[in-house]
């Protein structure tokens, strides 16, 4: 574990999709989340989704290192996606994944050094 | 709802307590984050809570605005909360119910205005 890595961090993610039928499909947000939260050596301990009743899902991974949320906005094509991480993670390669497997087309990323271990 | 309030914002908040024992107790966090949530208006769906073996929370609440999440750091007196929301949301009122519930003595929060409807 590096120092930088040491260092608890929020990534908030807001993105675009071109197919938005993605983002009504809960049990597949859940898939990618597990799958991006695993190429980042996150450890998932267990989730919370809930399906609105116009599709949006809106979702939480809580984990070792915190927690990985995503809220579905369907009539916009637009998602928001929060990973909050401490320790030996790599952020980027899950932001990479949810980018990649949500067919993201554009999003921007804030991060903000937050106080931690 | 004022326009401003129907902005979807992430007020992302670090806070120092002066008695560390609620930082382990995950029943009292989620009353009082259940508690700050009805003082915001805000609308309680699904919660999920994890205790790790050195007593240290994470806990998240879905709600119909977003989402509010908590995680504590016992050893150093101090927890992570995360508010995302949008609409007619009283983010303040969240904020200072954790704050006086959790008997806080210090804190930053970071606000970030987010994409969304």
């Amino acid at each position: 574990m590096t120092v930088a890595s040491a260092t608890m961090r929020l990534h908030a993610m807001d993105a675009w999709v071109g197919d938005g039928d993605v983002l009504v499909d809960a049990e597949r947000l859940r898939a990618i989340l597990v799958e991006a939260a695993r190429a980042g050596r996150v450890t998932v301990l267990e989730d919370a989704f809930h399906v609105f009743p116009n599709g949006a899902v809106t979702g939480v991974l809580l984990l070792a290192q915190s927690h990985l949320s995503i809220h579905t906005w369907p009539e916009l094509a637009m998602a928001n996606v929060d990973l909050l991480t401490y320790g030996d993670v790599d952020a980027d390669a899950v932001l990479d994944v949810v980018r990649t497997r949500l067919g993201i087309t554009r999003s921007t990323v804030s991060c903000l050094v937050r106080a931690g271990g």
